[in-house]
């Protein structure tokens, strides 16, 4: 089922998110606590903003995060003012790097937890939302990686909001098209470098968790606490994004209000 | 550009052909000679059928073979009367073990030399060529297992040489559309676990070699001979096929006469 | 805390014992019951016995058992009279392939579940415990490799027992030396390919559990039992040893009666 | 036989030097022109010196440097004023990430390229050789990372030099007493942090080419050159040490001029 944490604010060392914690992200790969699937041993990721370059470095392996010494060397030694880090369950698709999070494109980075019920039925769908010119990079066979190809195709430069909701609305459409309709969950994370962008909803299903923490520099977002100072954190309510632009204080909006009522 | 070996005889185990041999395919894995890659160090496999399940086994691996303790160990104590056994060198797609050969889909078998140019233009019109129950067999991302599933859904099961030539006959047409048209290159082996296929074919290119040994109760088909004794081994000609049906005495013949023919 | 399995009887596909009860060894390497670590993710191994070489095949992978395709493959085409599986829980040292069970020298096969207390103190004179000519056959890091070489060099081939005997004897004055005493368990299984043998042991410390089942043809021992019919399943009492030889009902009798009691 | 690359000057991208030049350490990891392997495809390391901690950052990993995604993303993120990479060519040993170059203790960094004849008969002798406060550092089973604990022991800090000339000479020794005497080739790279020294030399063999290039401000050590500007680069001589003290420019000077004299 996944576990994540997204980091915007003064340049630090990942461990300080990633290792250190009380209940860190790697921790969470071996138990979490508010996830369907405790144990998320199915690979990891990592993908970094830096200073010389407009594209994310990535760190992607298949073994569990618990165990590779690259890891913490790595969270020790990169310093970011923008990073992803994620633990993987997997929901049926293959251990490779190639469908391990955060996935890249461009300047773009995006990791998912959740699932597309019924994903090898619709997943000729969800990839025919990929434009010819992106399918290159369709590198896996995540419905993660399809879905952020599809919003990449959507129309992210100019409207990133207005893309992920379009795909949404798609996706929403095509699990409902199912009899019986199928559930989808997303709650993922979604940034150029600049802007950070989480979204929390669900399709005839509960939404998975989704927690924020912000301070007068920085904002972390996590799947769940790093601590046990819950109260510290906030969270986000089902169907509803979080927007939190380069220099502005985070705010929440509903997603896919209209398509939704529709719907209902 | 890889290398393999596919085998038919009396139950043996695998070691005498992967691994023994002067020339085995372990030792092309790091030293090839007749290729244009001389390293095929991008991951390998074994596929074999066993006595008491139609499907056969698999066993993949990304590392190179040369080095692989796991692989010495299980073609030492396999044993088996049909197997396929390949060595890769990756012309673009991803070093994962669902991107190594051979490729199972039900009872049948398939491993591939060689490749489709262009392939990142070429791969959506491919994968389409895929029947929608297939579909969810496509966990990898090479031209290979695209053209294998291509292949499968063309009528594999009545007519396995004719479900090949079909899609070779398409495939040669994608290639020819482009301008300037494109190369492809395949030299590949098929099986349902009782008779042998292997096909040496090439588009506005020359064909990889392809090379079989016959006795009484064996046929072994290679990339390149095992051993130094050149003359015990067949050149298979370009454009052709070898069809060594249960039972009977391999059989050379020329691959997609008219279609080739009409495109000169 | 390790999980594993020894089998002896009418030649099986490994499936049915590793890969297809309720809560087969698979099942056990996400969720153990009676082991002090739940997940079982740090490394897996095969071994077993063929019948046309003395010597065990090995198949060890650092993956997750659980997301191991090759694994499920092997399991259903191996067939074995005599074979042993593992899955690992690391205890400090790394997650390579030489460190995962079973361990092989000649044609002896072992398998550990437990540790040796302050291994990094100890680590240096169980080594020293090994003869040179076996010395190169340390091929990892692990407590469990050097007990098995030390078992090994201890004339395991004349007297399995007396030699397994005197490695614990030594071993249990190695921790008994430290200040404050350090604690060891020791729950393992060896064979000849013929013969199997089973320890429950442990200094300072409760012993890891450990189970058996025989039948008229058959017998199968575990680190917990395989489904929910306990009571098909004996429990092996605290310092005792599973004697199994070939073609003999197994017996139990007491482990290092003497020496223990010299202790206490 | 390995290859390998140290670099010490103004803060730079390691691409620049891994897999950028003609002839870049990734070039010569499936093509070296100088070794007796022109493979260099059983792992690979990278090893860094930050501006936060004094200890190095690591990433080894098994497969081939050629086509590790990771490692292209980390060469052009991660940023360094003294860094070493290596791509490993086993002589024996298992490939292991911990027996992948470089190796770190504390902060000392060392990689290497060469062997010590006869290894398994020399191994406990050269183990021995490393004290015990440094033995649970022992984490692979090369004669490089033993060499490297027992120059460690040899009294590093204070005399770098001295403490690896005292353990070649030492080395020198063991491979002299064998009859017929054993061959060993030792071309080296070792670093605090600060300073750099590289080092050729053999025993009963050819030593393996070392080169360096000096600027004003860097100062890189390597195998073989990066490029095909060969007067750019100077042949470090058989048996002879290259000192880059911080601050100062690099010296050569005769290694282990004593001992071998006496051994003539």
């Amino acid at each position: 089922m996944c576990r994540w944490i997204a980091y915007r604010g003064e340049l630090t060392a990942l461990e300080h998110y990633v290792t250190e914690p009380a209940h860190s992200l790697i921790s969470q790969s071996i138990n979490a606590l508010e996830a369907t699937a405790s144990v998320n041993g199915d690979g990891f990721g990592l993908g970094w903003y830096g200073n010389h370059h407009p594209e994310p470095g990535l760190y992607r392996e298949i073994r569990p995060a618990w165990s590779d010494e690259n890891l913490r060397y790595l969270c020790r030694h990169l310093l970011s003012r923008l990073f992803f880090a994620h633990v993987r369950a997997a929901t049926g698709t293959a251990i490779t790097r190639a469908n391990c999070h955060p996935f890249a494109c461009g300047t773009w980075m995006f990791m998912h937890n959740g699932f597309v019920g019924n994903w090898s039925r619709l997943r000729r769908r969800v990839e025919a939302l990929i434009p010819d010119d992106l399918y290159p990079s369709r590198t896996g066979t995540t419905d993660s990686e399809a879905i952020f190809l599809a919003i990449m195709g959507a129309g992210i430069e100019h409207h990133p909001l207005a893309a992920t909701e379009k795909t949404l609305a798609t996706l929403t459409e095509f699990v409902n098209q199912n009899k019986p309709a199928d559930r989808m969950r997303f709650t993922a994370a979604l940034s150029n470098g600049k802007d950070l962008y989480a979204f929390r909803y669900a399709v005839n299903d509960k939404a998975n968790t989704l927690y924020y923490r912000e301070s007068a520099d920085s904002i972390v977002i996590v799947s769940e606490p790093l601590d046990a100072d819950h109260k510290k954190w906030i969270a986000v309510p089902e169907n509803h994004a979080l927007i939190a632009l380069a220099g502005e204080r985070a705010r929440i909006q509903p997603l896919l209000q209209v398509h939704r009522e529709a719907a209902e």
